[in-house]
């Protein structure tokens, strides 16, 4: 615990979100599981634009930028990526110029985050269907023109999922203990979506810290296990190098990464994740979208259902309610 | 204090919401109008579907049906009708059937609110372009229909702004005393939105209940003056009923009630609130919708800029989000 603190006092974070967000039981799930308690950790209510976990990622990121005093923030992604709504939204906040770089075409009608992104009159860059790849390379080539303009570009790398962006993670599972502890209650095993890792970096990493006070297990929507597990092992790293302190375990010991549940890809459905986008709302009153809570929250029933886990179960929801609209 | 704990526990309150919702300051409006302190109590993010006010009014309104033991309950609104999606989300909760009554045609593509309803697989009615009194109507027959059936029904009236309703904004101002205590906020005057009134009354008749702590100012988003003051006065009426206390007080006396910021009436911007849909988002990273909020917070700006508020003042963003998504 001191040494979390030790290495938080030393970086810049920026205050984007209100926090602790909500944790409480999913009465409803654990009578349709026939299991409890089954508890819901509310990362889609952070209370910057449409939420989710980005808000916590870029606390870091943002510090990060604003501690090396650049004034241009550039952000890439698909057309109704989250990271840039939520970064278009907080460098509003703080009076941050922003640039986003969409892998994608400008559409005739502006759906889900792009309607926000448009409110927000942020500077997009629309790139056409480009592979990620080429997304980079124009990002890079913005980012030396932006210099060469006399600005002080920063470049929020790979969806947010990086060193920084994780720490706000480490953040996040410290904040699960502290509640769980002022709340009474107890959480052995906690389930979250994978996409490039971020989000599980952070956790798995603050977990190891912390002293494994819970399992995590990382539910792929996107990757086969090796390829999330070794993003995962570079952003650690990065983790690493921010806070010096070394993360001495070995990941498959640390953590559940499951890829049973991202059938095709992201953004691509599955036949139980479709479902569950319409099934989760009529249970608990909260949303999910398609890409990434969807396919988490089907994994996390199913190895319920398979009694699969142990104990309390937490599910943290990631957000994206923005992108929701955009889907239909 | 003691009193309005005593009526509460007479009444079936409902839990569906997460409470206290955030109350903080808003540094970026006060550096843009250049005045402080001002707070912003998030009542968009309730944590029940997309938020907002009628989160409070439905835990009493669904409570008083659930004591009635009725099993479908009726909402009516326009599209998209914040109650009507936020009724749908609460009955899915608690398992109670829904029914939606629109005054508008079927749309083909299902955008906002009228998505998560469609997500929730409420029972629609869309019953054409027609009087808020022939909707009215149209609800009635539906109950004796039901009721012939044998089921249960229960109709929300006024689009939730009843006495039942108006009991979720005792309940807010009440939230809103206890955490200045708590956090060491002082608040003299406190802005909302006015439509039909319940969470006008709810707050004026609460605020006079705690012995006037705060300056209640409504923006009416539609009625002039006299007409949202007689809506608010029967609300009242319907409150003092419930709980048996009754409010020895001119309504004139005991709020400020605005009518300069309407325009034109419900659901069409002014000038000045289509812009502040634009510029609020950029200065705080908070969405507002155009029909409510947009214009509340034009007067609460315009009343700073004008010297016509004293001391703290305190916004109250009643949400609406979903409808934000078919705005556009
Ligand atoms: C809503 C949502 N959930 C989860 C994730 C996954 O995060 P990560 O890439 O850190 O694994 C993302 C990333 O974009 C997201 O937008
Ligand atoms: C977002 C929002 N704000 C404010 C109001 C106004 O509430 P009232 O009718 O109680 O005045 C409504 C009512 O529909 C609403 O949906």
């Amino acid at each position: 615990m001191e040494e979390l603190h030790s290495w938080n006092k030393c970086i810049n974070k920026l205050e984007l979100g209100i926090f602790p967000t909500p944790l409480y039981r999913m009465t409803n799930a654990e009578g349709f599981l026939n299991y409890k308690p089954i508890y819901i950790k509310r990362d889609d209510i952070t209370g910057l634009g449409p939420g989710g976990n980005k808000t916590r990622s870029l606390e870091y990121i943002l510090g990060d930028a604003v501690r090396q005093d650049s004034n241009v923030i550039i952000a890439s992604g698909p057309l109704q990526s989250n990271l840039c709504t939520l970064a278009a939204c907080a460098c509003s906040k703080l009076k941050l110029n922003c640039i986003l770089v969409h892998s994608g075409e400008k559409p005739d009608k502006f759906e889900g985050n792009l309607l926000l992104n448009k409110i927000l009159d942020v500077d997009a860059h629309y790139i056409g269907e480009v592979s990620e790849n080429e997304r980079t390379k124009y990002v890079d080539e913005l980012f030396v023109k932006l210099e060469k303009e006399g600005k002080r570009p920063y470049i929020i790398m790979n969806g947010g999922s990086t060193g920084y962006g994780a720490l706000g993670y480490v953040n996040a599972i410290y904040e699960i203990f502290k509640q769980c502890k002022e709340l009474g209650f107890r959480i052995n095993e906690i389930f979250a979506p994978g996409g490039n890792g971020g989000v599980a970096a952070g956790l798995i990493y603050g977990n190891a810290i912390l002293g494994f006070p819970f399992k995590i297990n990382i539910i792929s929507v996107e990757y086969d296990k090796d390829t999330l597990s070794n993003h995962i092992r570079n952003i650690i790293k990065e983790v690493e190098e921010i806070t010096q302190i070394p993360f001495n375990y070995k990941l498959e010991e640390s953590c559940s990464i499951i890829d049973d549940y991202s059938g095709k890809g992201w953004g691509r459905n599955t036949i139980e994740s479709e479902q569950l986008v319409l099934d989760f709302p009529k249970m608990e009153g909260i949303f999910i979208e398609n890409v990434y809570n969807s396919k988490a929250l089907v994994g996390m029933f199913d190895m319920i259902r398979k009694s699969r886990v142990n104990g309390e179960v937490c599910f943290i929801h990631t957000g994206g309610f923005g992108s929701l609209f955009s889907q239909w």
